[in-house]
């Protein structure tokens, strides 16, 4: 694994650091390969719960890594952009629930990987923007992920003015669930990650696979779909052992996904 | 009308109690085949003009019966869900308004009816939750009203946490439209009921029907198609009446749906 | 132009103003004809960046006009509210953004105004509204542009009351970017209209096109499409220049669009 990206396993959590702190974390070429390598381990993993992804140094990550894009052949363009959203599309896929600790800045592909994670937490000094307006390159894959997780009105805003915004707003926008002191940021985020890894692996998998399919759905088909994935984890001895123990008013044990 | 079920009308207002407090109001087959019945009964009684969903002792609603969900053959468990998914679409087709009136806590598809209806209020002590994952039964079909009320974050953070939200975050979220004291709830909610007594039930049925429908049309459809609804709206008498009382300066009087 | 509506250009900043007070800037077919005209020509207007839409007297804009409504012939109901969606898209789709500047009431079609502009300042006292629940004309068409900004109980809150929003829940629903004492609104608009034309008029362009076509496309579409995008921008000299003033830490110099 690339010293690009660390990687930290405990107690079924994943921690994942993008380590390039000089450059805040660009996602370089490199780094979007390391990153993409370790995202499809993980996801035949089954020690793994959770992921946390975070970063090294002042910085969550600043986006593309401008140096290496202004470098590029024109013929090279289409196949970064499709890398990083490959990329990103491997966080909504990937089985295990992931998790952004942001404890610094965010802007573009890095705002993106906030907005892609399942959930995310940040500290209250954090900031995030999509500033490509001020380079003459809109944020338009960016975009994908975040019009997706806050009003349209908030993410014009931000891709519009190219302005940083506060983490106490990205709360309110819903790109973030909440904004913490920063020396709280790390406890909290590991309380969460375990409360998620107490869970049935099989379950979040099946749960987070329908949460984005059935969303895609007209409410009719997402009710039908939705309805088989119930019967079918209703099949699964987790399901099975989780209603036995609530019922017996004991804790359960899971099959471990 | 089963006893598992409370009606009662006034004014044009429905009310329907989920009445199986000792379940908290638990959404077992029977309870749900009588709500079924009910909405079904009202969809063509033009007497109802609103209907207002409660429930009996501490609880709103806690879902599914586990008791009984447990003792079923797995070839039930499809007809379970269908069932259910069907319970909750009739809110959403049904011509009348539904505001649910929410005094305790609201889980898994006690927490999705709340998701369903198309206004909510609760008591700012009321809890919401999607704790399947507790028991390793993902809430994937009440994630499905779920996630068309709240941003993804919000959702996915109640979905794979399992952890109850406070009224004021649901309002925060967007699942409910206000929290209140407890004592000033049913006060709010009968106000705003006669509020919308008030108003033509032909133009509510129209208007009800059109915004779940365009939701799911790209703009242009949806604009060609809500574009025809106000025109036909306009050929009804109500909308002729309403435009003369306003323009003279009187209460309009329905033609009563 | 019209005496109905009013135009000054300075920098770059477009603002358009309707100019009826005395009906409160309702939305006549001559007025709507006025700013579809005008929206037309700012399209091909490489000399306009920004768009600002306000109103002239105490209303930002009150809808349609009901006198003239009610005199139509019922075969022009259709061709009215055609023309009315017409003008809403042709906000969406122009290639400059659009900022509603909202000193006093918005309803109905004047709230859908606000709704589909790109963004929308506000006084804090300014109220919205989409009352035509109230005359038995369901706000059908401004709910397309309403139920697209703002979540789904927020939105029917608002089209089966009637009842006006004030300007602070406005922005708590997303309808607004943000509420501002009426003596702050000038200043703040004409700020953010300011930065916005200081970027790329080519990169606005292709970034808010994309914007709104990604949001109706499936997650895997959209990125396929807003890679396409980012890649055709790259090969703009705005961003090479963009990029490369960045890295050289001077100001960019656009080609002007």
């Amino acid at each position: 694994m690339s010293a690009l990206l660390l990687r930290a396993d405990a107690d079924g959590i994943c921690t994942l650091t993008l380590n390039r702190p000089e450059a805040r974390n660009a996602l370089s070429r490199p780094m979007m390969a390391a990153l993409q390598a370790e995202l499809d381990r993980i996801g035949d993993d089954r020690s793994v719960r959770v992921v946390v992804l975070t970063g090294a140094g002042p910085a969550f990550c600043a986006g593309h890594d401008l140096k290496e894009v202004r470098g590029l052949d024109t013929s090279d363009y289409l196949p970064l952009f499709e890398q990083c959203s490959r990329l990103m599309m491997s966080l909504v896929h990937l089985p295990q629930p992931v998790i952004a600790k942001v404890h610094g800045i965010a802007t573009a592909a890095g705002c993106q990987l906030v907005a892609s994670c399942d959930l995310a937490y940040a500290a209250d000094t954090a900031r995030f923007a999509t500033p490509g307006v001020n380079i003459g390159l809109f944020c338009s894959t960016p975009m994908v992920a975040l019009s997706r997780a806050v009003p349209r009105k908030a993410a014009m805003e931000m891709l519009l003015s190219g302005q940083p915004v506060l983490a106490v707003d990205a709360v309110r926008h819903g790109l973030i669930n909440a904004a913490l002191p920063v020396e709280e940021l790390d406890a909290h985020v590991a309380a969460m990650a375990a409360t998620i890894a107490g869970k049935s692996p099989l379950t979040l998998k099946i749960g987070k696979e329908a949460f984005y399919r059935q969303l895609e759905q007209p409410l009719a088909e997402a009710y039908a779909y939705a309805s088989r994935v119930m019967a079918e984890n209703m099949m699964a001895r987790d399901a099975e052992e989780g209603i036995d123990a609530f019922l017996g008013k004991r804790e359960p044990v899971w099959c471990g996904g």
